[in-house]
């Protein structure tokens, strides 16, 4: 095993170090493109198995829509192109053929319109909900798809920015603008639920800025999660998409009341990215920390011996362990492998964020006792062997809980109240964290929040931006760019 | 609600009007891409769950590797070109831009090496475990990823030959030749549990012919369903790869006796394809039918009711057996739709497949009675209240076993031993079905057979194909083709 990087010492080398020694993910020779390996892919089933229950109970099923939109499909709405139809991959012949031993596009297999890989599927799924909705009484429409989907990103970051990326996104087409609002809000609070219950990541929920909302979109909620070095990381969003794609794509229905409509729409999604916000919240020096609800393998019991008749002893006990957690629902891994020393298996279930870990001993056996160490805190404690499952079970509630307190605490100890543009900038330039500021949010202030310099040095940015916007304050407070008075308040931070 | 066409009309037309009507999927507007609805993809999400627990329980783990392959790679291997390299989506460009007004293909993000979407991941798979493999510590290595693949297919069937499909492909490396046939047959047979189990649609497992094989591979296990017109169709296939990928992608690796070797490959799929399988095995005129395992819904109680004194005691009853069936680890639903007749009702759920059905009504109640009818032979019998859940419960059962048994059947039936190529003709020009023949594999009999003509015709084609062959038979027989003595025995049909 190699080293990991200190977090203290070089935090993007440490995360680096985590995916390649957790053996999470690996870069391909296809560029920006990433192999998601069997370690790293668990995270992300256990998350859409979890997601997908959450779905499914509020009203949605899945489906699933073409990879190709036709470039034509891009153009017919104006802020797509903006958003979308830039930096994207784009199909243009359907054929290859053997010319003098070498393998060439075939000239004659150009397609008639180029083909889009879809870099979100609004387009396709609004094309396609035209022939579903002619009455109200089709509507709404609740629909989510499980896709990959390809943004074509020139600088990549492992999980968090890769030009393919898996997802899911979900589609809903409603009668009216308040029941699109809700359907947004519901889903923002389905992805903020799943942060903090399962993932152990607490997020500010709010609104994105002009600038920062999905391109068409009527407005954006956000869930924001601060990570270890105190940037933010944007972990999931939920659009109300107004009538924007109805239009574009001639989406009417006949109300009630005899009145042709246009369709109301929402889109949201988390993706891949989840597992480096994961990783960046919780995992330590020693390797991955895990939530016990984000963990495959909850236990892992190792047996110490030194001899066949003190194995056969310790086994018992550790298997009559196993059982007795396996039997509350939890996964228990015996790791006795003979060519590792307990030391070494120390280590790799350290590094592999098993939650809890127990060590069953000849000496400890004698009094009865077996000793039990809890990932996140590392704190160990002796437990009566019979006693020993229902430890386990409460101290993986105890961790679940605690972790999120924790990074709670953390985000709290790092957010601070800053009234002007110099505290703003002395505090992402020295301490780092969420800044709460009135920013009037009316008029383009992200934009001069995003050009703000560094106090380090002239040409040096800070590297702010508006994350969100909290709800309004009850009493105003000056716009820290502006001066006037305003009632907005925004959480500003770096960000990746 | 429109009409279905009868089978016996009009087979294909049939297909399309059940895909149509039980709402599973639908043509988009890219070419020979297809929109999966909510009804198809829960089908897909049942097989995908199975399936997934089997493949879980034979030790393989899932990853995910990039979409986009580098037109290089396919370059690599020989008969990967001849195979796969043909039909495809190429992607040429990496940006659209606004000229005049105008979406254009970025002249100047021309890619310095064109990517290909998958069509299969052997080559891209291998370039990766390259990296992965020195010694044989690192083997078995046995991984699955469920997927999009893209072949460029110009003529279409809705589920069973699209261009772009969802699929699983297994692909596993290993350090002998026996280790890898022994993983080949255990995923064919992984694949023939499934599909009998499961679909309670019978296969036979057989080789492909050397035409038929996987391009590269050594050998191709097939299993062939006979669907309801007698037309074979191919649902599963797993490859002994040999060192072909090896070879090609240069992955060797250290042995206990210090040799370095190439490391043995198989790969084995399903896809999108198993919906249009478990329709054509099935359904019948009136909509779907659905084998047990494969149904999400599978019991329907409509309650019948005049009054609202009435349709409080008809509805008690139906929660009673909901609550019962539910309490069994089933899924009931209660149409009580005050829009819709009984009549109406009893068609819907006929059409979506439904395994059972129960009609609670006030008169029948008044004999403590209720009627239960059975999707797959539409049998009604009158069942006693307190015996509803446990009848229920054995007739689920029953249904699932029963399907398989008459799909087994069907086949035999119309399974026949043919002796000459005279016979074959007529067999398939009339009758039609699987005929069993002796032909000599180890020459392309295989394409003798494919260029028979039928009798009715000069210039039209029979349409026959070897689906498989079968195990050795004791005794020689006489080639069909070459008239010579052979143990091979094959199945020749007309497939899709």
């Amino acid at each position: 095993m190699s080293k990991i990087t200190l977090r203290s010492l070089d935090f993007p080398k440490w995360y680096l170090d985590i995916i390649r020694e957790c053996d999470l993910a690996e870069l391909s020779d296809v560029p920006g493109c990433m192999v998601i390996k069997p370690r790293g892919y668990a995270l992300w089933e256990t998350m859409q198995r979890i997601l997908d229950g959450m779905f499914k109970a509020t009203g949605h099923k899945n489906a699933y829509f073409p990879l190709f939109i036709p470039k034509s499909y891009l153009a017919k709405e104006a802020e797509t192109i903006e958003g979308f139809a830039k930096e994207c991959a784009v199909v243009t012949h359907h054929r290859l053929k053997l010319e003098d031993g070498k393998l060439i596009v075939d000239p004659d297999a150009k397609l008639a319109e180029e083909l889009i890989i879809r870099p979100t599927s609004e387009t396709i799924i609004w094309k396609t909900y035209k022939g579903w909705v002619q009455s109200y009484r089709d509507l709404p429409i609740l629909i989510n798809q499980w896709a990959n989907v390809v943004r074509w990103e020139m600088r990549t970051r492992m999980f968090l920015r890769t030009a393919e990326f898996l997802w899911q996104e979900g589609h809903t087409a409603h009668r009216t603008c308040e029941e699109a609002e809700e359907e947004a809000t519901r889903m923002i609070n389905v992805y903020r639920t799943f942060a903090e219950d399962y993932m152990a990541m607490p997020v500010i929920v709010g609104r994105k800025t002009k600038g920062e909302k999905f391109p068409g979109a009527h407005h954006t909620y956000t869930i924001e999660a601060m990570l270890q070095d105190k940037k933010a990381l944007q972990a999931g969003t939920s659009h109300h998409l107004g009538t924007t794609f109805a239009q574009a794509f001639d989406v009417h229905f006949l109300d009630s009341d005899g009145q042709r409509k246009p369709v109301w729409a929402t889109s949201w999604g988390v993706s891949t990215r989840l597992i480096g916000a994961l990783i960046m919240s919780h995992s330590d020096d020693k390797g991955l920390v895990l939530p016990p609800k984000m963990a495959t393998t909850h236990l892992v019991i190792v047996p110490i011996w030194k001899n066949p008749e003190e194995r056969a002893k310790v086994g018992e006990v550790a298997q009559s362990i196993a059982d007795g957690v396996t039997a509350k629902g939890f996964v228990a891994y015996i790791d006795d492998r003979e060519d590792k020393n307990p030391g070494w298996k120390f280590t790799d279930a350290e590094r592999s964020g098993i939650p809890i870990r127990i060590e069953v001993g000849q000496r400890d056996l004698a009094s009865g006792i077996v000793v039990l160490v809890r990932r996140d805190n590392m704190a160990k404690q002796q437990v009566a062997v019979g006693e020993a499952v229902d430890k386990v079970v409460s101290e993986l509630g105890a961790m679940q809980r605690e972790m999120l307190e924790r990074a709670r605490q953390f985000r709290q100890d790092n957010t601070r109240e800053i009234g002007s543009i110099q505290e703003l900038t002395e505090f992402l330039d020295n301490d780092g964290g969420f800044a709460e500021v009135f920013l009037d949010t009316s008029i383009d202030t992200d934009v001069r929040i995003r050009d703000l310099k560094s106090g380090r040095g002239r040409d040096k940015s800070l590297g702010a931006t508006v994350r969100c916007i909290l709800p309004s304050s009850a009493t105003p407070g000056k716009c820290i760019v502006t001066g006037n008075s305003t009632t907005d308040r925004v959480i500003v931070a770096k960000a990746y």
